[in-house]
């Protein structure tokens, strides 16, 4: 990120300086990936404490830019911050026991999230192309799975070939765990992929994503395997939950809450007098972490603006029978949301 | 895990009653497997609260077992909980923003973590098991893939088909992220897989498990892909990393320190004015986790008993050039070191 962003974000907090030790917040501010490594940020610039085993690297990868790499772990971090009161920690990403060490020391805590999550909801154009190409791989990878599936497959094994074809397009892994789900499993909106075998006429419901740089991607679709012309039903609530997915794309603008964006596809069903089942929000802010901010939902209060990533994933579960998911990561841009997603259609496909 | 032993481990905390919403805790505790939910013991038995889309499987799961099964989630939990004055939560893995939300309801916390820890250092047979199977899936896996090793593959690649191997096998997922290190990057303990290409000559390290319900497997083995000619010193190292593996084997016994034990590979370096190139610890316990207790290293000082499964993994690392590092999974029993690996020779393979 950028420094003056960074001193934006420690004001913000109320803190002395921010003391951050969780992956994708170190990430976030110093644009270097390591499983290990303390930042420590104040007003007047920013320090990576890396672990011996990076620093090499984090020093290459660095230079010129505004973040210090220097060697050490905690207590080096530790004694940059001599003389401060405050320190903006993660309140909902921070252990106990890791406030204790630091509270011990004598410093006070506040919770430098709110501030985190504020510029982190709206991203730059360089996030914007690691997600996009997360989002291309993941497309791309569905499309080089789909051909492979076969009758008595199971869902691990539909998992295992998805998740390796993304892999092999440059993926660094999986967003989430991958939801694999043949007949009755699609129901249920986060079934545990497991060793169902794929019969003729299930409905296939794929809900997944992979990770590059960090970022992520979230992508469902929803599928017939062979039509065995008992599916009327299925496909009149295929072809609700495709409306009620397109509708939101159309209408959402930048400025409106994710309540009233929410409220677009929920809107849609219940004039089909079906909103009772759709049990889910409609989405959920996609950067660092599968789920951020903004909320989708009814119970959403944010302002949507541009920048924001997000998903658009309406769904009908009907317990014991099936459930339809169509899901893409939008993004919003010049008012008007605008999906990552370019290459599987989202028209029924019958494999 | 049985009623007797979560009474021990609620008396053992000093709180009134245990209050958990971490995955791998709530799988401790109930052996079911979900990615929300809350679990409140006390001395009189265990209620696991579960969010409406997975009540009907816990109910099944666990019906005839000591944990009953109710829907609801925060709420309903801490209801449950009127009454209590102090709660025992895991320090090391609640947030802080989970703790405020318990103390805003005027319960005090304790860590409930020391308690919790010292139960799971031991594994049930049923625990032993399903390591067994993680380890088994991880070694097959492995076999299968080394064949497709080719010149010109890229370590991601190469990852995706050791992922995909252990996938088709039944492996629920990896057990952290694989690495696959070619060349001078097996200098670096924790190297971070990328886009490097196999060459001929190359050392090939890899450091990689899987999940079988759970459970973690945990196997590093380095090669040689094809053997150039320039690779004395390699040999030479190889057969003393594999001399110390194999060492802590034979002498490791129960009642030992994680220090003594971690003494026996080091020592072994050290006779040959190596040991600076041991940079990390001989190994950490296995479990639900990938890194749990015992520790075996310099710090060490739990002592190794029967049941304990932890890593025995020797390394040397030269900067630059190359590293090498030989890992099983083992257990204690009878009060000796037994290995969870027989498929993958420890052996040099020369691809």
């Amino acid at each position: 990120m950028e420094a003056e962003k960074l001193r934006r974000i420690v004001a913000a907090s109320g803190a002395d300086a921010l003391f951050l030790e969780q992956d994708f917040l170190r990430r976030y501010v110093t644009g270097f990936y390591s499983t290990d490594g303390y930042v420590v940020a104040d007003q007047s610039g920013c320090t990576f404490f890396a672990d011996p085993r990076y620093f090499e690297a984090a020093s290459a990868q660095l230079a010129g830019s505004f973040v210090r790499v220097e060697p050490g772990a905690f207590d080096a971090a530790v004694a940059r911050l001599q003389g401060y009161k405050t320190l903006g920690v993660p309140f909902p990403f921070i252990s106990r026991a890791a406030c204790a060490r630091l509270e011990e020391r004598g410093f006070a805590l506040a919770d430098c999230m709110p501030a985190l999550r504020e510029a982190m909801k709206v991203k730059t154009a360089d996030e914007l192309e690691k997600i996009a190409r997360a989002c291309d791989i993941a497309e791309e990878g569905l499309l080089a799975t789909l051909p492979r599936l076969k009758e008595g497959m199971t869902e691990r094994e539909a998992a295992a070939v998805l998740e390796y074809e993304m892999r092999m397009r440059g993926a660094d892994g999986t967003s989430f765990e991958t939801i694999v789900a043949f007949g009755a499993g699609s129901s249920v909106p986060h079934h545990e992929t497991g060793d169902t075998a794929l019969k003729l006429g299930d409905v296939v419901l794929i809900d997944y994503g992979c990770k590059v740089e960090g970022y992520c991607s979230d992508c469902t679709r929803t599928f017939l395997f062979g039509d065995d012309g008992r599916h009327e039903d299925f496909k009149a609530h295929y072809a609700l939950v495709l409306k009620a997915h397109e509708l939101v794309k159309e209408m959402l603008v930048s400025g409106m809450t994710g309540r009233e964006a929410d409220e677009i596809a929920r809107g849609c069903f219940r004039e089909a007098g079906l909103d009772k089942y759709f049990t889910h929000s409609l989405g959920h802010g996609i950067g660092l972490q599968i789920h951020e901010y903004p909320l989708l939902s009814p119970r959403g209060e944010e302002v949507l603006a541009d920048g924001m990533v997000f998903s658009d994933e309406p769904g009908l579960y009907f317990e014991g029978k099936y459930g339809i998911r169509i899901e893409d990561s939008v993004c919003l841009k010049d008012g008007k949301a605008v999906s990552f997603m370019h290459k599987v259609p989202r028209e029924l496909i019958i494999l």
